[in-house]
Order: structure tokens, then sequence, then C-alpha cells
């Protein structure tokens, strides 16, 4: 799809498309899985169920069903699910084991370019994280591996979940900016399409790792996207940056 | 006062304490006023009319008398009163020109030790703003002069000005922290008044030319605070930066 105008703000997903949560959470829980004697349980799998969980979780605040809580609170209720499903009694372990496996998620990798594509293209456009994580969970990461976000924006500075239209609108509005004057990077057809509906720019970057080399869950939605790109390099490269 | 624990986090105060208001406005405004034949206005004193009416200004969504808006709207409302003070009609002027004046508050300059010393209390704290200016402004602040701010937070974040305490007590939860762990940097007293009221830790910056040379208008409401330094570079040293 032929850009008209070059975006004056990129607003980025981060989890699967800057950081590799499925590798990094995989590492974070095997201590904990081998402690408590499931060494039968693969620690990518255990990754895998807790990102199962996401969508629901999310669903419950995006349909009303409760008032917004930010993701460290719906990533200990989905672990604390997930402990069930593997007959682990959550109960037993106390508060500061599971809120320390919690916080995993603020221990999330970057994806190799991820680092050096950001700082080229933070050169020539402004960016913001819109991710479904809260504030301090983005921190974390962005202190962690010198992500160098100009703002962190999304999910628990617009009270909603992606794909709430309310979620890219919301960041949006906070640029003081137009939808069209901001770009979407996002590793996921399906959050492009939230924010191609809202009318955001959108550029798809590939993350064929993200499931570990298994089919994405919505590679169905692929569009004609603004942007396609290898990594955030060769996105850099396609901006001009 | 002594200080039991170290800080968490840093969060800022902008206007003043970060940046000189007074002499980058009446740098944005001095070629307005000759434009206009109005050189018998001093820059310096616009800007001072201009500040003047920014606690009036916020403390009318402080109050509950009308519901938030971002700073860049009160900017605007407060430009168009004071042009009406001098004897302008803003409506002569048209919305552009109106709306480049008012953005005059995004082309802020640091103050000298900023950046630097900034750069240095970063290695050791996150650093987030806790200002009543709003996102795209503080966005545009820091990316013209490179302050290294790990996240814009503060009033329009927590939807109302300080010294409201849910300004204060807003950015802290975002950080997901206890209000003791979070020490607010200002060189405004009034400002740090309002931040140990929520419980938070204190650091006063000395800026004896925000106004010119002449006393700050909150200057009575001095206390004894965890830190008070020279400038931004001194409360590095102190906090061992």
């Amino acid at each position: 799809m032929p850009v008209s105008t070059p975006p004056r703000a990129l607003a980025f997903d981060v989890f699967g498309t800057v950081v590799d949560w499925r590798r990094s959470i995989a590492r974070e829980v095997a201590p904990f899985l081998a402690s408590i004697g499931r060494t039968d349980i693969s620690p990518e799998r255990f990754a895998d169920g807790w990102r199962e969980r996401y969508v629901p979780a999310t669903d419950s605040v995006r349909s009303g069903r409760r008032p917004f809580v930010v993701l460290d609170v719906l990533h200990r209720e989905m672990l604390e699910d997930l402990l069930q499903h593997h007959g682990v009694n959550p109960a037993g372990l106390g508060d500061q084991l599971l809120d320390e496996l919690t916080r995993a998620w603020h221990r999330l990798d970057p994806w190799p370019d991820a680092v050096a594509g950001l700082t080229r293209l933070k050169r020539q456009f402004p960016l913001v994280t819109l991710s479904n994580g809260n504030i301090a969970l983005m921190l974390a990461l962005a202190r962690r591996s010198g992500l160098p976000w100009d703002a962190i924006l999304g999910a628990e500075f617009s009270r909603t979940y992606k794909p709430d239209p309310g979620a890219y609108l919301g960041t949006v509005e906070a640029l003081g900016l137009e939808p069209s004057q901001v770009c979407l990077v996002a590793a996921h057809h399906g959050d492009l399409v939230g924010a191609r509906a809202c009318g955001l720019q959108t550029a798809f970057v590939a993350r064929p790792m993200e499931y570990g080399g298994r089919r994405a869950p919505d590679a169905d939605l692929v569009q004609d996207w603004e942007h396609s790109a290898r990594d955030l390099l060769d996105l850099a490269d396609q901006l001009g940056c």
C-alpha cells in the first residue's frame, strides 16, 4: 500500500515485536520448575501456556466485565491459573515467590536487532510504546536493555487493552497528532488490523521465532500493510533512517 | 532531614526546574511583539504575565470547576487573556498564529547543567517527569534538547494538576512503587510541600534566575527537604551518581 505522508511518530507493540517473550520466560521459569520437581513441564510450553491466557485475561477488561487493572495483575492471575492447570497449588508457593515469578515479564530480552534498530529510528521519529504492558513493566524492560523510548503510552495510559480502539486513539491523542500521522509497528496482524481500523499507519515486522517457529495464531489476518520489514534494522532502512 | 532509604525513582518537575521557561518564552515572543508593533511590552514581562496565569488556570481543573484539559489548551487560553490584558484582540490574530505562539512552550531551553545532570542521575535511577505539562509538550522538550526521561508521567497521565495529591500518587502508582520510594526533584517549595504531603521524598534544586532574579512566589514555603542542591550536577554528586 503506498504511503502518502511519512508518519510523525512510531508507536510500538513490544511483546513479540521488540522482545522475545517466549525464550525469556522459559529461561526465567526453568529454575522454578526444577525447584518444585516438575522437570516434566517444558519451560517453553509453560511460557506458551502463560501467553495463551493473555487474550482471555485482557478481554475481561476490554469487554467491561471488570474495571481496568494493569497487566502485572493479570499476569499474576494467569500464572495461578496455569499452575493449577499443571496440578500445582499456587497458595502453597507464597505471595513473594508468585510475585517474583510474575516479574519474569519485566526481564524479557530484546530481539538481537531491536536496540540498534530503535536507536536508528529514533534519530528521525519519536518512539513510543503502544503495548498492553503496564508502565512499570515497560520501564523495567527499557532500563534493562536500553530500549530508547521517548514515552511509554498504550494500555495503562488509555485504561483499556488493545485491540480496543481506545488504546490506539488514547495514545495518538497524547501525542497531539491525528491517527494518520502515527504508525503502529507490530509483529502481529491482529494488532495492525486494530490500528488500521482507527486510522493509523501500519508496519509489520516479521518475528518467525516468536512462537518457537510455529505459525502465529493471527497469521490469517494479514493485509497489505504500509510497510513490511524483516526486522527493525530493515524498517529503519525502509524509512530512510 | 536524614534519608533512611535511597529512592528507587526520581520524578522531576520540569518548568523552572529543568528548563528556563522565562528566557525561552521571552525569546519566542519577542519577534511576535515586534511584528504587531508592540515593542513597548517587554518580552520578559510578557513571559511573566503568561506564567502568572498558570496557577488560576490549573486551579480551574484542580477545583473540579471544569473537566481535565491538557496544558496546551490552558496555555492557549492564558495567552488570549494576556493579549486582551495588553489591549490586543486575539481574534484578530488567527488560530494558526495563536497555536504557533502557544507552542513556544514546546521550545524551552534546559538550564546549562540539566542534560549532563540528568544523564548522570539516569545511570542509577529511573527518571520520570512529574510535570503539569502534557505529554506532547514534554516529548517535544525532551527531543529538542536530549532530556533522557525513562517515562513521561505527571498531570496528563493522572488527569489532574499538581499540587493535587492525585498527580503525585498517580505517578507513584504507575511506577509500581510506594510514595516513600519516589523522590520529587523540584525548584519550587510549593511543589515539594505537595509531594511531601503524599509521602514522597523531596529534593530542592535552586534556580535563582527562574524569575529573572526576583524572589520566588513560594519562597516562604521552604522546609527541611531531604536534599537541597545547587543544580542537577550537585544533586548527582549528593546521590552518588
